[in-house]
């Protein structure tokens, strides 16, 4: 007999049929035992005789085979998706045992370190699967919006030669006994596609040794980054990045409801978002504050809140572009506002209080690359590469690159990005925990290959 | 004016347009002046006087606005996809200008490593885009394929805490002075995550210290990774990877028959793929050239050369299923054949000479993993958070992976797999050559961070 899915047993009512699943909850009474049984399309409730049922305990994997029946009662907010019938089962084979849980999987009331340390039991859980069907459907969305508008995907390399933008938080690599480092951004390679596709996308993946612990870094995460030649002005990028966030907004919308009633959470309308410069955000800040950041050449996180306030206030927005942030706290491509050049062509989107994406017009002349790259303290040699594109000619250009954990964080109103990460990496942990797998020294060195 | 693509230019003979591109090509005939314009969608014929043309050569970037005519005699065999429409300039203006080429970029006849050495602009040759093109295809048809036989795509993390599978082909990273790895594969977190989706695949990335450079492997490649439970026999996980494959072939043909007319291939019949056992396949190789390598536990090149032969002599199939490998040549949770357990349930699935799958069942209870990790010499502590998926239920499951640039390789006849990747990566090159970078020392230390 072929295994039906939970999904389909609607339409077996009266007929014989095997399903298969783990035990999501066992209840007993009296010399009756109700499973509910959950494969990857829902959940169903089984009935049978106590003695079929000797002891299988949450998790088990069950193949059952019995007759499919319509329910007495149609249960009313009930977990299962299928409460119009239920299974009465004639044969029970355990496919796999499991141990007695650590904790109570369905009403899920644990420590972040918790979470984590079981990550391959608590992902079973219904509301954190539903974090990660949210972000496979982004992904998707992502995709599609972008294909649509004449862009192609490509994979961009993660071992990269040189820790060419600058900063710190850079891990190293021993490559065949030479230096070599992880990706932290797939911009160089985006930019060198420009020229031979126009318009390219990416679902990157990005690393950040980041030296402290908090609620919105992750040590590797997920950055949907595209780049755009032919710009007419750099507001043309900006469109775009408000296309992709509308349509992948509209199809989460669309396709997973039922995850985001399981969060409790509701998506913003998909307004018009608001353009409005670094400087007068900073002045707004200010009068509604009287916290003044006016000098600043960013926005501290509790100005990136306040901000968005007064969008949602003024224009009844969850989403908020800033723009024209100065010239020395972007990476050296970034394009200088011709009339203004201490300030430049990029922006952040900002959602219920926190940045979500970068972007901006790029420089696409290589002398003024080459200007830059020297201001900016970087080694000429290590851009050889990358300048090419730019000496065989490579148009006007620009781009932007989304966080997709943090996009996630912010629509469930997740406390920590760790939980919208499959299998998060911090300083701390791989995995387990790395205090449990390996003393820590300041003397360790890398083995090297012989 | 908007600017229109190449390829919407046959809808506007007789109107003024504007389009942008690249110069793939310039001739002079008596005053006249012809370019071949490159966009994202196509080549197309720009005619002007020669004043309108002054200095403009090859790869640069152009802003062409002028009356599309309909020319007056078609262009058969042309390079052109555009070939009943050019369009007359009235007004050029020049976007980016580009350095002499070193090479010609229509007809490039150059080395392997010039070839990637120039990579941002080899890349932007017709026939060297083809192979770019197919494979963002591959890896759609691939999501497709599965999405459509209820499989979740899912990101596997690539710092890995632990070497776990053994193997000396590993990258080490410095993780905040602690040791860890880049991914070898995404093996144990597909299998983790049976537990949660019961059918699930990625498009991951995997690096291998590879020590030596063949014209076969990548430090880092692409690896279409595929798991799934419940099934009901070995062979399952064959019919779905025989699907898949069948699946990317079949849309190739469809979406991508201009790219493989440019390298001058095509594809395989999709018939019933030939399966046979590893051992029978030593015999028939003896058989039909008297090496003996009967006693080998696995098939050499020059073996897997030929049973193809005999795969496509006998069965008139250019792909073949090798299946029961040995025990000891397969990774530790290769489910043992229970007939005879010195061999597995596995398969590899070779084409046109070369292994481009591997795949089979999985042991799913935890005692005897952890029986094979102590015999395969592996830490049971580095297994802890893998094992808890069998501790706490998992079904009888099993996957397979497909090397995503060998497969290219073969089905455009590449000499080399580099040529199938975008930024190859080796033991002598990240882009450039390192030994450009920095010289090679076997006193090499990574550098810690404070």
């Amino acid at each position: 007999m072929q295994r039906i899915l939970n999904l389909e047993t609607k339409k077996h009512i009266g007929k014989k049929v095997k399903i298969s699943g783990w035990v999501n909850s066992r209840r007993d009474h009296g010399g009756i035992v109700f499973f509910d049984l959950r494969d990857r399309t829902g959940i169903l409730q089984v009935v049978c005789q106590e003695k079929l049922a000797q002891g299988i305990k949450d998790e088990y994997v069950l193949e059952i085979e019995g007759e499919m029946q319509k329910r007495p009662i149609k249960m009313v907010n009930s977990e299962l998706e299928t409460g119009e019938v239920e299974l009465k089962a004639e044969n029970i084979k355990i496919l796999a045992q499991a141990e007695t849980l650590p904790f109570d999987l369905r009403d899920l009331n644990v420590s972040l370190p918790t979470l984590l340390d079981f990550r391959p039991l608590t992902l079973r859980n219904k509301k954190i699967q539903a974090i990660f069907k949210i972000q496979g459907q982004m992904i998707s969305s992502f995709r599609k919006s972008l294909k649509e508008s004449g862009f192609t995907e490509f994979e961009s390399p993660l071992i990269v030669p040189s820790n060419a933008e600058g900063g710190a938080e850079v891990f190293h690599i021993d490559y065949y006994g030479r230096h070599a480092y992880l990706s932290q951004s797939p911009q160089l390679y985006k930019q060198i596609l420009v020229g031979v596709f126009e318009r390219v996308f990416t679902v990157a993946r990005v690393f950040r040794a980041e030296p402290s612990i908090t609620t919105r870094h992750l040590s590797e995460y997920i950055s949907l980054d595209a780049e755009m030649g032919f710009i007419e002005s750099w507001e043309d990028v900006m469109d775009v990045c408000e296309n992709v966030i509308k349509d992948i907004f509209s199809d989460l919308k669309k396709s997973c409801s039922k995850e985001l009633r399981i969060h409790e959470t509701s998506l913003p309308e998909t307004r018009k978002i608001p353009r409005i410069k670094m400087r007068e955000a900073q002045e707004i800040i200010f009068q509604r504050t009287k916290r003044d950041n006016r000098k600043e050449p960013d926005l501290e996180p509790e100005d990136e809140k306040e901000i968005c306030s007064w969008a949602k206030e003024k224009h009844g927005s969850e989403l908020i572009f800033i723009t024209h942030y100065p010239a020395k706290k972007r990476p050296f491509y970034t394009y200088p506002d011709p009339q203004d050049p201490d300030y430049t062509l990029s922006f952040d989107l900002l959602f219920r209080g926190l940045e979500i994406v970068t972007g901006g017009q790029r420089i696409n002349q290589e002398e003024e690359l080459l200007k830059n790259i020297k201001k900016w303290k970087n080694q000429p040699k290590d851009f050889q590469f990358y300048l090419q594109a730019f000496k065989y000619g490579l148009p006007t250009e620009g781009g932007f690159a989304m966080g997709l954990e943090r996009i996630i964080k912010q629509i469930l109103g997740l406390g920590n990005v760790r939980e919208a990460s499959l299998f998060p990496r911090d300083m701390e942990r791989i995995d387990q925990r790395l205090s449990l797998l390996q003393p820590k020294s300041k003397k360790t060195k890398l083995k090297k290959k012989k």
